[in-house]
């Protein structure tokens, strides 16, 4: 229960992991490989941050939205695993809707990057892309997309 | 010879799998695990949907070409797995050519969803990402990508 | 050794692996499996193409960055698995800042491609998305990341 723990420690509550809501899955679990599918910075079913960063959207404002991107993740991740306990991020891959100009996304993407780390320790080291893209659903301004081992 | 026979209901025809055009592969098979290339809305080599969403694109435009993608991709997944049947779809990237202001991606993406479970049934359910990009190959309005398991 | 014999006949020294700068890896290996993260056009820690192929950046020029892009990302993948000798490619994702209607993103991405191929033979060819994207990091013309399979 150390991660459990570390996440009442931090004040972060997992949130009940979204359900599907078309043909495809919030999270796929093969072989003890875990997909987690895009997440966007959504909190009680509400976008908390959507428009262009560099322009509306500020890297602080965005960064929290990419923090909030991989508290969801974790959800989508413990639902699949059955526990945080024994779990290594792989990948995160970032897309961050750009203003143009705008070359900041690893500091962007970098609040997905420190949750995981605060809250899996060196388990949630990963590699990483990030990437300056024109639009995203719902006019979100970050969408996360993570891989994940059980280990 | 299941699927075969959904195909058959579906009225679908899997193409020929496109063949390598450079120095990649339009598949890769290893350990089990099948990465497929970004597909293109390729119908007899010839692209069927050009532009942008939202711009001169319309979105069940742009759901169709997601379909084909699909219909692509699962020609290229039949000839690394040998056959349809013991498939799971595990991944689907979808980028999505956008006009400013655009963020109806998953909408368009649900064109490769639905293809997959019209075809697999629950094997064909996915993790996804759906994102809004600047341009895309030859002026192709969709590009998608899969990975997937055989089990 | 051959890989290595290989190198030096084609003139490319692999440089130092980059480390990690943030929360996140270069590389990750985990049960044989590589992933390495987005990987940019640097040249002794110097960014060498930034702006938009098809704008100020010619396909040519974005050829070469690419081109970089997956000698970096063999630096990190034999630094992964101890020797190139016994990798395979699995996938490229290339990223192309994109000037408006600028859609031979994968021209740009045969730079990676055609190194990968070059350096490791058989075992260099990979499955492969090449997309155009608004933006990348620190205004590079071309972002590059890789999977690869220790054999």
């Amino acid at each position: 229960m150390v991660i459990e723990a570390r996440l009442k420690e931090l004040g972060i509550t997992l949130p009940e992991p979204s359900a599907a809501v078309a043909n495809y899955l919030p999270v796929v679990e093969e072989g003890g490989w875990i997909t987690v599918s895009g997440q966007l910075p959504l909190q009680d079913g509400k976008l908390s941050c959507s428009g262009y960063v560099g322009g509306n959207v500020s890297v602080e404002e965005a960064y929290q939205a990419a923090r909030l991107c991989a508290i969801n993740g974790l959800a989508q991740i413990k639902q699949a695993a059955g526990s945080l306990e024994r779990v290594r991020i792989i990948r995160v891959g970032g897309f961050v809707a750009s203003a143009a100009g705008f070359t900041g996304q690893p500091k962007v993407i970098n609040g997905a990057s420190d949750l995981l780390v605060e809250v899996l320790g060196e388990r949630g080291r990963h590699a990483r892309a990030a990437v300056g893209v024109a639009e995203l659903p719902m006019g979100a301004a970050v969408e996360v997309e993570f891989s994940a081992r059980i280990l």
